[in-house]
């Protein structure tokens, strides 16, 4: 069986560095908040990651936080934000295809009398016509996200901006970049745009269980974790050394080789080439204007998604359904308000990249998923 | 410099089977809820924990969750049970000397409009008359810790869960087990008493970055992370494979040790002795009715605890002043409650075990505990 994996948007394999800063940190076992030795050692460890982070972001390490997941991070700022500033305003407004860590958060917050706007981001594109009509009011914050988890489609930020500071609407934006983190070309994006931005450790080859959120100096938040106040009482409880640990190791592992992001966008155009030279009108590549470098989204014709992602897991290939986070629903909320038809929804893969992948991975990627649609197609 | 750790309370060092089980799961790196051949793999590790940790609370697998710590176990019980009851009563009843992880959290809901009776611990033990009064209304919750992380009192929860019967105020009884999980001779004990029961891996030689929770069935809590619906809607995010991995380990190591808990007792009780013998009326042990085994709290006579820990730690002896999440409060809200002086609290350190400990390490503790007594007190 092969064992090539095509599904880092999902999570990622942690790198060396990752792994072994880890190990080196659960040695120096100490709780970060002792003032022994031990526990000295340790806050070293969290704060030499943090300033690492810090770094790559282009904030102050005062602005940035570790929490327990991105879900927790967006969680944190966007229902943070909401009751800091629910008596500014109770209007939020976001996108019809957020991660459902933003969308079943936004749901929540209307339960609790929020009124949400949902802008069309159809063919991957945000509509900044229907934002500016949005801003047209007093609002307490704006979440969009960068790179969108399953199309890949990257929205645009400095527009957000531009459009929040020409309404005087008076909204912190925050950005679910769980996907867009060190991903993109210009790195300074995140903090120069947004007063909140969210990542995750194991979308960049850290480990699962850590999370973080840029929060702009003098930003209010009402924390969702009480506690003993740590990271700045805006996220109580004793910090993850080891994943935390990890986090930095990846950041500077990533940050280490400079054209990683140039890297693994030639790996995806590579393998759309491929594929669509495999497959030829057999497959559907969905393009938005603007793209991540990690994902590629595509449709087969004649398979279901599950299908062929079952076909080829049993060959030993690893890819999406949509996105992991969605695979146990029904409806994909996200590729319908991409604009994909039913047909095409229903046989989505999500094909995503790390550096870690190969040309000679894609062709056989590219071979199986012919072979898929050989086989299986009705 | 010695390197010797009485702090387990704060921490534990991460055993062998734990930091063997995270690596493994680091290489396993699927994401859980992926459905291909490596997020199948990663999903069973996290089972697998689940199941060992479920036997030993003595639970069905399907009554325990897995959250991103203690703290925020503490928060998703609390507030969980609190809003998802809210129509009921907003009463809830704790006590006087529970962890900040759930002091502050009934602090936000009482400025949410939730009404708090906080018992009298005085002494180390439970008010069960302030308690019985309590009950006699409706009540959302009752919140009461099992081991106090300060002075190790264990708090009846049997006699809680009488009550709770006997009054007919219809309240769910949820209990931090933070410090007491697999530390008191009786396991079964937390899920036959209580309705939600907070435990944390890092406390039982496992890592930092993963707690859970007890849901017994039919008990509804309102998550306060939204997002994928992960374990069982309570708790979105990815999960935190390596960590919840190591936390089954470790307790599966735990519980290979058959008296592991008797062993402990005997370190805390050969450390009482040692330490009465080397400083006779230099100390004061505070001993609380009945004791958690990891958790000796005591007080040097005319020695500030920070100066005493910083000496120790200087020498190479790790201990605690109070708790390591109360670390930065000016004062020591526990302490006052269990009945200490000014004067005591002042120089209160706490020292705690475990099964690492040797009698060695505690010969030389009261040795240097004396040494400080000498060389500092005023």
């Amino acid at each position: 069986m092969l064992d090539i994996y095509f599904d880092s948007a999902a999570t990622t394999k942690p790198c060396q560095a990752a792994v072994e800063a880890a190990v080196k940190a659960m040695e120096e076992y100490g709780n970060p908040s002792s003032t022994h030795f031990r526990g000295l050692a340790a806050r070293r460890i969290i704060e030499n990651a943090r300033g690492i982070i810090a770094d790559a972001l282009g904030c102050g390490a005062d602005e940035f936080i570790f929490t327990g997941s991105g879900s927790e991070s967006n969680n944190l700022a966007i229902i943070g934000a909401a009751r800091a500033r629910r008596r500014r305003s109770n209007v939020i407004v976001s996108t019809d295809s957020e991660h459902p860590s933003v969308e079943k958060t936004l749901e929540y917050l209307e339960s609790e009398g929020f009124q949400v706007i949902r802008l069309s981001t159809k063919g991957g594109k945000l509509d900044i016509n229907e934002l500016r009509e949005a801003l047209k009011q007093k609002v307490a914050l704006v979440s969009i996200m960068r790179a969108n988890n399953e199309t890949g489609a990257l929205y645009d930020i400095a527009a957000v901006r531009r459009e929040i500071e020409n309404s005087g609407c008076g909204a912190l934006f925050h950005c679910d970049a769980v996907q867009g983190f060190l991903k993109t070309q210009n790195r300074g994006e995140l903090t120069r745009y947004c007063d909140l931005v969210s990542v995750s450790a194991h979308k960049i080859n850290a480990l699962k269980g850590c999370g973080g959120l840029y929060v702009k100096k003098g930003t209010r938040l009402q924390p969702i974790i009480w506690g003993g106040g740590h990271e700045r009482g805006l996220r109580s409880g004793t910090e993850n050394t080891p994943a935390i640990a990890a986090f930095g190791a990846a950041c500077r592992d990533w940050l280490s080789q400079k054209d990683r992001v140039q890297a693994i966008t030639a790996l995806r155009d590579y393998a759309e080439q491929r594929i669509l030279k495999e497959l030829g009108d057999k497959v559907a590549i969905h393009r938005p204007p603007e793209r991540v470098c990690a994902i590629l989204s595509l449709s087969l014709a004649g398979v279901k998604s599950e299908v062929a992602l079952n076909y080829l897991s049993g060959e030993g290939i690893c890819v999406s359904a949509g996105s992991a986070c969605s695979s146990h629903q029904k409806e994909n909320r996200v590729l319908y308000n991409f604009g994909l038809k039913k047909e095409e929804v229903d046989s989505a893969l999500r094909i995503s990249f790390s550096h870690m992948n190969t040309k000679e991975e894609i062709d056989l990627l590219a071979e199986y998923l012919k072979k898929a649609v050989d086989k299986l197609a009705r």
